[in-house]
């Protein structure tokens, strides 16, 4: 049943096995893609594969950066299409070539000499299998979370990278957020002391999803949870945390512990939301609610990771980093300092001894610690949606690609975040034992560098 | 070095082995200690043996509340005695007996026939030594947190409870708190419809207790921090998630995974703060800043379960549940419910159809669902310390020793959250693999009852 509703091919990538003549491997190329530089490019040609909800949003937001134009936009679906075309003509862009029909359309998108770079906002599943032909065909990718479901997706995607010389970034939009690259600028200031744990979530009450059937995130998202136990989605917590540590730069994830709570959350709702009939109604669902994942790094720092879609509980990344000088959490942000400029920092009690009030005004913080791409760009930046991470974060991928920059991020990045996916499912069918990440780098994670924006 | 600054016998029982004549393993008893009834007692005479911080501020406890008497205290330091009988002498009770000299004096304070029931508030090592002793000489014990340190000990008073017919309840005080007795009530009503998820903690930054080397916590909690690297305070956050879930009344802890991040706030804090030549300037600390285990129960619930006493980590126990129908959050309480009374409930902002948003205004729901016993006792309660919870919860040890009721814990809950300690330290050394915890109730606790205050 799951089968026939996924689609085989979707079901099989899922199952931990990429097939399709696009992905038969490649033999490993020696060299690396850290610190990888393309040739500069005067304007940045894009084309888009699926431009339904997040795809739409993205082709919004590019619009508005100078420098990158949409060229093409490849849907399966022709109410994903208009709306999107809609939205280029609003912003009096010029309008893209469009590539529809078949689910196999897209490869004549990846195949054409006016596209450069290739951003993929489809399905899960579908990622992977997209990103390795877009980076054959010569072209960049950035590719939305997570980029790989699967441990053997990770390695084509690492491998075809460093085969190709393409670029492969995946969109995780929240390192760029205002408040996480606040806290990565107080942070390489030394603001916290040394570093030894950080928490990250996705808490998203994404419930009413289970109603859509014929198009968006529902229709396909909602077949996960009868798939798959384990975080689900674990890149948008991590990835600024992978910021904070560095990680892959003097760091790395060594092994995960990963514990679901049981699955409840989606039947209750269903039955008091779906009429009998619907197709989500009597879905096995089987992801836990609550996914509760730990990463141990090499360093000895850990990382608590968690997710959460399924209960009424509010959005939450968490963003919290605890060092030996300070503290800070996120949603509501919020901060404990030990001491600063030398000398003890006042609690908002006016209590010299005690840093153990948290400080919940964030203004004269923002004032001093505002990220310089934030400052810069923050005004133009929260014109848009998202709180304007994505149009800093596309900013950046247009800015590098036409100063011939390497990638905040890399394919490595985008591999070790991916693989919590596996890893989790992996570890709560073995009573949360460790799982290892693998070491996507081949050992150069020891060489100490700076992860993320540098400016 | 450390053996000679903790007492051999201390040390021997942190390092798994309980010694000493008192310690002899007894034949386990048949007769379980569920819902042990003791003959009522018209009043209730204590002996208190530590009378530090925390033994001082029961003993003020104990001297509000009717039908209670202090007939005995024992310590060894002679400032603990004159402080605390001074504290007696302030609120009119009369003097209790002093036994004070050895480290083994307190040996004849259990021996006293004018003692019904002894309260434990030494240093963790000595809890079960104390409190086994204790129950052989007939008394009741009330033992501070954690009530072991190691599985031995657990187990052996499980053993001793049952062999002696004797209450053995461990004195968990953020049990009573309104906080957490409210959210009790309710869970117990239905209002988060089926749990599936808890999460508790011990967040209370206790660096400046290295600077104590004479007396006080400091002189001898220190030391732990160079011995054990696991949770070391495990129960003030599982308590509460114990009775929400009703653990060991038909469900338990089965297994928990733990990890400690790397151990940095003691070091950087003793070289800002103390002297070079200070005792606690140079310990080699190894326990975690934070630590982060997970447990599983018998239901599929998890537990997320985090101790940080050494980073300047505001307080929280984080007092957190997840639902099918609403989370709860504390530190500061927050509340997201989806239906209530049979109708979508109004968030904050007036958006019926989400329930994404906090209620952080706490008055309407203290109105609606305090518990009764908060509002029998609040007003009374709030007079003393720790925000009330230690007057409810020694209110309720004395009413019922005088009505001859059970315990609201028992020595099963005793043993299970104290378990956390040794099997966290276990995990942490195996990469956060698996432990099993004990079924201390052997197989009783598959029977469905009520764990906490019923009233
Ligand atoms: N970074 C973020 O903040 C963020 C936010 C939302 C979604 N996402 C991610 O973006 C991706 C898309 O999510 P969404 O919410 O837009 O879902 P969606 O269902 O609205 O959009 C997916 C689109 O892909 C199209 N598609 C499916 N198969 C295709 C094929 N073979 N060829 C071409 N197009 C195809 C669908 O028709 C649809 O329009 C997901 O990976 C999701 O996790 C990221
Ligand atoms: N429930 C709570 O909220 C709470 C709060 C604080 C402490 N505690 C617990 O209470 C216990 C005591 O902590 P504290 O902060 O009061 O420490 P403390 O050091 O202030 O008090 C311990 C007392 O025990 C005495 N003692 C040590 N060895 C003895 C012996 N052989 N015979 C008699 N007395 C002896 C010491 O002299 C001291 O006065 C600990 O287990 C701690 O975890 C619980």
């Amino acid at each position: 049943m799951l089968g026939s509703l996924l689609g085989t091919a979707a079901a099989a990538a899922l199952a931990g096995c990429a097939t399709g003549s696009t992905l038969a491997p490649q033999p490993v190329a020696s060299k690396p893609v850290m610190g990888l530089k393309a040739a500069p490019l005067p304007e940045v040609r894009l084309g888009l594969i699926g431009v339904g909800q997040r795809g739409a949003e993205l082709a919004q937001t590019l619009c508005r950066i100078e420098g990158a134009r949409i060229t093409a936009i490849a849907d399966i679906d022709a109410v994903a299409i208009d709306k999107t075309l809609a939205l280029i003509n609003q912003a009096h862009a010029p309008r893209p070539e469009v590539i529809t029909g078949s689910s196999g359309a897209w490869e004549r998108l990846i195949g054409r000499s006016d596209v450069d770079a290739v951003v993929i906002a489809t399905p899960w599943e579908l990622h992977t299998p997209m990103a390795v032909a877009a980076m054959r065909s010569g072209k960049h990718v950035f590719v939305e979370t997570p980029a790989a479901v699967t441990l053997n997706e990770a390695w084509l995607l690492v491998d075809t990278s460093e085969a190709t010389q393409r670029h492969c970034m995946m969109l995780e939009s929240c390192c760029y957020g205002r408040q996480e690259m606040m806290l990565l600028n107080m942070i390489r200031q030394g603001l916290f002391g040394e570093l030894v744990h950080a928490e990250g979530a996705y808490f998203h009450d994404l419930r009413q999803q289970l109603k859509d059937v014929e198009r968006g995130p529902g229709s396909w998202r909602s077949l996960r949870y009868a798939q798959l136990n384990g975080n689900l989605y674990p890149t948008h917590g991590l990835g600024p945390v992978a910021q904070y540590f560095n990680i892959q730069r003097g760091d790395r994830f060594e092994y995960l512990n990963s514990q679901s709570s049981n699955a409840r959350g989606l039947a209750a709702y269903a039955s008091r939301e779906l009429p009998p009939g619907h197709p989500h109604a009597r879905l096995p669902y089987i992801t836990g609610d609550v996914n509760t994942s730990v990463i141990k790094c090499a360093s000895g720092r850990t990382i608590l990771l968690q997710h959460d879609t399924t209960t009424p509980r509010p959005y939450s990344r968490l963003n919290t980093v605890v060092g030996t000088n300070g503290v800070f959490s996120g949603f509501p942000d919020r901060i404990a300092i030990d001491m600063m400029d030398g000398r003890k920092l006042m609690t908002p009690s006016g209590n010299r001894e005690a840093s153990r009030e948290w400080d919940s005004d964030m203004k004269p913080w923002f004032e001093r610690f505002d990220h310089p791409l934030w400052k810069q760009l923050g005004a133009q930046a929260q014109q848009g949606g998202a709180g304007g991470m994505d149009f800093v974060m596309m900013w950046r991928v247009i800015y590098n690609l036409r100063q011939g920059l390497p990638m905040d991020q890399d394919v490595y990045d985008a591999a070790a975040w991916s693989a919590v996916l596996p890893l989790s499912c992996e570890s709560v069918a073995d009573r949360g034992n460790a799982k290892d990440f693998p070491d996507f780098t081949r050992g150069r994670w020891k060489t100490p560098r700076t992860l993320g924006v540098m400016v």
